[in-house]
């Protein structure tokens, strides 16, 4: 039988994930950014937060002991959603060892000279480790989107920069999840939805707050009035690459405490699906066991 | 005017530093690895050593945020020393985005066609992290020093494997450190000295416990039949290259407390040595924070 926090994670999820095939999907009409769970207040949170992030390392530690598989959790949102938080407060408290953090930036030349999954594909997490990408391969099939101008800007040959583009882009992402999850690599794609109100308060946050101004930029500001091709964009991609094996789920994250609790609980339920367990040694093993507690023993 | 828990660290470090320019050096006969402070016992360093992360994952904040240095940290360590405990209990609580961790296995065929540095060079800390490195390049004046074989396996020109080679090593990696510090990474380097007994007594745990079994290999337990030449390996490496801006710590290992303790606390005392700061903005920038405030504010 499930625990209650168990249960309580699976029905989180079963909120949060866009299911496989959906025809139709609007950003935000179909997922609100300030949802919050009925049963829980912001206290009561923090604490189930806590004991999910120890959860969460207990199993950690048997997939970097195990070895066999890797978890990519990928973060995508409009700015001042909240990724570098919660990456901060839900990777806190894991091992540093079995755990990767890559930040993407707008391509380097070098980058450039390549197609775009290359840099990505040189970031993934090594066996045993999670992988958080914050920021990812599908900023190719967003920000591209809302500005056909960086598409042009890129090197591709000119016959494939036509309209099929983000079909056939789509299509590519899905097939490389697939040879990813293949490999034992699984993927966890986390959309957190942030209203426009809320990232406008936080903006004005960051520059009312001298030791946030760093984190603001004026170009930041700018992006806002593509808002709705954002969405547009968005809705779009997650609806055509949210997969049985690699879902797409879409985090409420107008509410920090809302957001992390989520992405913990969602990480958790994954890792515990794969029936993790410390490697066991061979008979074989245990004999050279046996035989080198004897020498050790048998040490002056 | 330092506080206690300052001048406290700064004691602890000052025991534990190798001296830049000692003549002679002798492990464990100048270091104790059973050594633990007289003012304090396991519950209280416990408590410290809470604090010393949350101090240590504030300054971290702030080395992010600057994004200009870098801290690199090495260990090394004989077997079951500690090494992984260590960056796992020091290192949870740091913010996982600002923090990567490098374990350096046997080289690869691909390792073995370059030069020993190469491989440490692509895993370096970018500037505003903490990269740790579980051993690294400094096993290629120990392990190979007590086992020759391995050098005349490599792949190196004939007359470079000559009998300078170790001292010449020396000599290299105290300029590849320098040019580190002189690019802002700073260098910290902790041999974890577990003494042979404590050794033998983790060992025999690792074997006894069936989780801890898979941590265990029988060639681990063989190489212990070379400790006074590991011993003496270290002391010559650590003795040559141990330089004011790139200081080796001897660290008593065998309570685990101490060691975790110490780590902690000469890290954070490395980086409060760097007067971090957040960044500021420009009288330029301030102006283009008014100006995308007043946009924000005048949005419908």
């Amino acid at each position: 039988m499930k625990k209650p926090a168990e249960s309580r994670i699976d029905s989180l999820a079963d909120r949060m994930i866009v299911p496989p095939g959906k025809k139709k999907l609007s950003i935000p009409k179909d997922f609100d950014a300030a949802w919050k769970p009925k049963s829980m207040d912001k206290k009561q949170a923090t604490a189930a937060l806590e004991d999910g992030i120890r959860m969460l390392a207990a199993i950690q530690d048997k997939l970097y002991a195990q070895d066999n598989y890797a978890l990519l959790v990928i973060f995508q949102a409009m700015d001042a959603a909240g990724k570098d938080g919660a990456i901060k407060h839900v990777m806190s408290g894991i091992n540093p060892q079995g755990c990767q953090v890559y930040s993407f930036k707008a391509p380097s030349n070098e980058e450039l000279d390549h197609d775009y999954l290359w840099r990505c594909f040189k970031a993934l997490p090594e066996r045993g480790r999670i992988g958080i990408f914050n920021r990812s391969y599908y900023e190719e099939v967003l920000v591209t989107k809302v500005h056909p101008a960086i598409i042009e800007s890129q090197k591709l040959p000119a016959h494939l920069k036509d309209k099929k583009i983000y079909q056939r882009r789509y299509r590519e992402i899905n097939n490389f999840e697939e040879y990813l999850h293949n490999n034992g690599i699984i993927t966890l794609k986390f959309f957190l939805n942030v209203s426009r109100d809320e990232q406008k308060k936080r903006f004005l946050e960051r520059i009312d707050r001298d030791e946030k101004n760093w984190k603001f930029s004026a170009s930041d500001a700018k992006e806002r009035s593509h808002w709705d091709e954002y969405m547009q964009a968005y809705a779009e991609c997650i609806r055509a690459t949210s997969t049985k094996n690699s879902p797409w789920y879409v985090i409420p994250a107008d509410n920090k405490w809302v957001s992390r609790l989520a992405v913990a609980g969602i990480m958790y339920q994954t890792l515990k699906g794969l029936k993790l367990e410390y490697p066991t040694v061979s008979e074989q093993q245990k004999q050279a066991l046996t035989e080198a507690k004897r020498l050790l023993e048998a040490e002056k």
